[in-house]
């Protein structure tokens, strides 16, 4: 039998930003009501925890095109509907501004200030073309695989794949 | 310690059909062998409490934007794969007829009359251009925020983000 | 009160590559830790159980359109970024292959191997136009509605809707 902590664990593996601005407002809420919040970057999730500029040294051809195709990070990052080639994240962004709801660069910075955890998929990583170097040290807390993700997952009340 | 219900708390978060129709079709499904079921409604997931018209009255420009690219609400909702300009979601109501499978419109009030709890995310109506006038009183049993959904969610023995 | 198992249950709804690596590497993971691990395919999701070539007999005319709308299995499965029709998944399986990571193909034999327990629903089957002998046998462990998929979630310490 396991036991479970007031705790919330996410894996986002979609690069979109209304889908990182809900892992982010769950776990502040969650952080905000004294429970723990980990999210876990994978795929396209890890483009979250990039640098703005890709790095590109020490690295192969097809590496370069990856790291190049996702370059921005959370700045160009789209919307999952009405992209409209990146009109619909601007306008998103105003409207949440309207709402005096956080930008997701400052949802970022408010979750990772309230203490949630960080952990970018060293597994996929490669895959997408990305080292330790693309990454923000400021945001990440830990690198590791899915063995540390289903320790965490599985002393958590809510797992959520995002 | 926390202890756990049979209950499942679902946040719809996406605006495709075939998606909702999952969420109805695990409520339903739940409420039938005598568990919890909660639907908490959030970003594009608030266009299937939407009233079919967009509600424009007392609204600034942008949220009339985003008012009338969403309108339509559950009868608008395209597939998330072959959906061919609206072909697809047509295709797949035929399909779902012969094989006996409940509609969108009759999984939701299927799902309701069974006593699933629909929460819209106050939050996020305010950035979908949204306001409660927007919104089918006989679908939504609430306007909360985060903290509701954690709460529900903690308890809950299956949490999904969908 | 509900009492939990160290085991992962997951419902895999989506048709994209990416999606169903993830799957298969969460599952693996779990199986390699000691936990049980359950893969419910349903909608999308079934296609990654289907043999390479659709069965038209006994189908009709929007079953087949289905059937060959979906064609191909694991080994047509899209990105869900960047596919480029069809040149994103070929670069990704060269990046994974690189990197020592499993093939999609590899994935789900290995999957199988270790026993990872693995549901087609048949509630979708027929929506998507899919019929038993559609399946791979060597695959499908169950054949199930969602009755056993809340059965399974309920007992499991993760449940994820990928």
């Amino acid at each position: 039998m396991v036991e479970k902590e007031k705790k919330v664990t996410i894996i986002l593996f979609s690069g979109e930003m209304d889908r990182a601005l809900a892992a982010c407002n769950i776990s502040i809420g969650a952080r905000t009501m004294g429970m723990d919040a980990t999210i876990f970057f994978t795929f396209w999730g890890l483009n979250f925890l990039r640098k703005d500029k890709p790095y590109l040294k020490n690295k192969n051809l097809l590496q370069r095109v990856m790291a190049i195709l996702n370059r921005g990070g959370r700045k160009k990052a789209p919307l999952s509907r009405f992209n409209f080639l990146g009109v619909g994240p601007e306008l998103m962004g105003i409207m949440m501004k309207n709402q005096n709801m956080l930008s997701l660069e400052e949802a970022f910075r408010t979750a990772k200030d309230m203490g949630v955890k960080m952990i970018a998929c060293t597994i996929t990583m490669g895959v997408m073309g990305l080292s330790e170097k693309d990454m923000e040290e400021s945001l990440v807390d830990e690198y590791a695989g899915v063995a540390t993700y289903l320790y965490e997952a599985n002393r958590s009340s809510i797992t959520l794949f995002i």
